[in-house]
């Protein structure tokens, strides 16, 4: 192949219809061949990373080095960084994948009606997809298993740093689908770091079916404002705790300790924190103390600041996504005034209640609208492996098609068969 | 209220704002309403229809009168046309509607993890929904039960002609929601002529979650390229009947007649014939035969123009909707000649196969990826009422969230409720 970064706007317009062209042929074969099949293409490209580990680090060291000429952060050079032990974790993902049920054809619904006809609803992979990322090579597998999976032809653009390593994981996934009589253009992995591609990608209504943005609001909201392909994303995870009047205290101080602490750089942490006026004494200020003791800063309203530690919130911190160890904090009168805040601040993602009133609990599940809703359970479960996915694509907080953790079922639409017999409409 | 029709473009985007956000503060109120609630607004508004049947005639007289002076066909009079008979048929289909499973909170599924969370997935409203629409009034009441069914408010533009008429009719709808203790705001008519309201609707992305065109190829066409709100539509049914070489000569005489001739105006209508090879001169010549005799025009490739009556087809007249008593018709090698066929001048609507092979039905099934795949059944049962949801606000041929025809289920979404026992993510 020819350095593609050498190419003009137009080549590169050009490399990626023929890209999007052999990805819609080969989604074509792809979503009619043999469960079985598919299953085998991903069982053995998980055989061949670890077969090919050394090349994979080989190309992965690359891009390290790449990354660190690029000053990258050491966050984001963890990110980028593969191990022995990694792959392993990748290889292990992709039988995960393997072996759950095949969604392709697998019957949704069937019914048979009075005039006659016998009508089943059956799952059909949706097409092509399109992946843009950021650094994580990991994502390359996920992201094709579970296409692959569903039936889906995948279009990949890793973020540019993580070319070499995302390379190699790509050639372990297309000799798989090769041993098991699959084209390999079912996965393919854009060869350039030219954004033109992107833009290209987000624009190819013929040949793309959806686009799965993963990475920061920057990279998500450039997709969700170019894209003309419909796009399953979350542009950000403003999830919210709230300590209802009924909270028991240790569940209150344990989950709320989990959702902010465990791990403060993922959509599903705790952002905000709405405490019932009633406990603000008592669980809450147990609950704020613990936050401070761990490490964390917690900006809180008028009343809350009067606690030791709270330091004063700003008009903007509601609604806002840290990802860092910080949390907002207001006490609020009741739970309807804690579900507005909510409608208002939240971002549909995942919120989370803490009550032993099942009252309390059902109006919370009731009123608001996010894509997850949970009660006495930490937002950081807001994930496809913890849900029984699988893995995840993404997470959308979107209301067509795909909602919340983003597995391989929510990567097909579906088809009616109708068997009549002569049956025609009087 | 003041004449619509001599507002600006500005004041028009600045009306079509304000309905836009009345329409979701009352989706708002009526998703989270009680089932019951939103049951009794259909069918007092079913009462109401037949109540002021007389009102509602004399709106529909002044529109019939405004339809005679715009020289509209005779066709399009009719559909514009209402009776007390037509009105009962409505108020009869808002019953119906009234009357089924209520959508909303309804369990899709639900599962345990290994990490202690209990998982439920439900159904809910998709939020706003916008249907514009022809001449016929009666999409007026279908559209507004099936999105009051679902829990989503609707924003109605009738085809200019109806304005009077639907106007009347959501007077019924809106004094049902009234009656019932919801807000009216969930059923609106944009009321002026003025095509400004349509482009405004189209890119109200933050008030309207999905748009649903029901009309002509120009209609849809405009609003797929115009909308930047997500679309339900099928531009065109371009059905295909497939005669296999072991159809039975019986049911593909009486399933193509009736797939063609029953309703030659309507997108489930047979636009194509394919015949296998082996039977062109038994069961073939037969049912080409049955169409001309029933005045339909065949257009023929160059073998079947051999048969008596057969005229010449033209290469446009594969993939072509005639809406219209003509058919084209071709010899196909045999069935994977008939699915190449599908795939490159098929809509994606509905195609029939005819055999009593079970082999090929379960080929045809498989390799299409139709809306509706039918087996020895007429394609003109691709209609909601007759799949059994009731009504249908509409069918479509897209992949993503809504496919075939559209009832009230398909106008949700889902959200998941989880509860821990105070769960924290290891």
């Amino acid at each position: 192949m020819q350095d593609p970064n050498c190419q003009s706007p137009d080549d590169i317009a050009q490399m990626m219809a023929d890209i999007g062209a052999r990805a819609k042929s080969a989604a074509a074969t792809l979503g009619t061949a043999r469960a079985d099949d598919r299953r085998r293409a991903l069982e053995e490209a998980a055989r061949l990373i670890m077969l090919r580990a050394d090349d994979i680090l080989a190309a992965n060291a690359q891009d390290m080095a790449f990354g660190r000429a690029k000053d990258l952060s050491v966050a984001m050079l963890d990110r980028l960084a593969l191990s022995k032990d990694r792959l392993a974790a990748i290889a292990d993902g992709l039988c995960a994948v393997a072996a759950q049920d095949d969604p392709v054809g697998s019957v949704i619904a069937t019914w048979d009606r009075p005039n006659g006809l016998h009508i089943t609803r059956v799952r059909t992979p949706l097409g092509v997809i399109g992946v843009i990322y950021e650094s994580r090579p990991n994502v390359t597998a996920d992201a094709g298993a579970l296409c692959l999976k569903s039936g889906n032809a995948v279009i990949l653009r890793g973020g540019s740093e993580s070319l070499h390593s995302s390379a190699a994981l790509v050639a372990c996934l297309r000799a798989g689908l090769a041993a098991a009589g699959l084209p390999e253009d079912a996965v393919q992995l854009v060869p350039t770091r030219d954004r033109a591609a992107v833009r290209a990608l987000l624009t190819m209504t013929e040949y793309v079916d959806v686009i799965v943005p993963r990475g920061g609001k920057g990279l998500v909201g450039l997709v969700q404002t170019e894209a003309r392909v419909p796009v399953f994303a979350h542009l950000e995870g403003v999830c919210h705790i709230y300590l209802d009047a009924a909270a028991d205290p240790e569940k209150a101080l344990r989950v709320t300790l989990n959702a902010k602490t465990r791990r403060t750089g993922i959509c599903g942490a705790a952002e905000c924190l709405l405490i019932h006026r009633d406990i603000v004494e008592t669980i809450g200020r147990d609950v704020i103390a613990a936050l401070i003791g761990a490490g964390v800063e917690v900006r809180g309203d008028t009343t809350l600041q009067a606690l030791p530690g709270v330091v004063a919130a700003k008009e903007e911190d509601w609604g806002r996504e840290f990802l860092d160890s910080i949390i907002a904090a207001r006490v609020v009168d009741d739970i309807d005034a804690a579900i507005a805040h909510i409608r208002q601040f939240g971002s549909h993602h995942t919120e989370s209640i803490l009550t032993e009133d099942a009252g309390a609990a059902a109006q919370f599940f009731a009123q608001l609208d996010s894509a997850i809703l949970m009660h006495n359970a930490s937002t950081q479960f807001a994930d496809g492996g913890e849900f029984g996915m699988g893995a995840e694509i993404g997470i959308a907080t979107g209301k067509l098609h795909a909602r919340g953790p983003v597995g391989a079922e929510q990567l097909t639409s579906f088809k009616y068969l109708v068997t009549g017999n002569g049956t025609i409409r009087p």
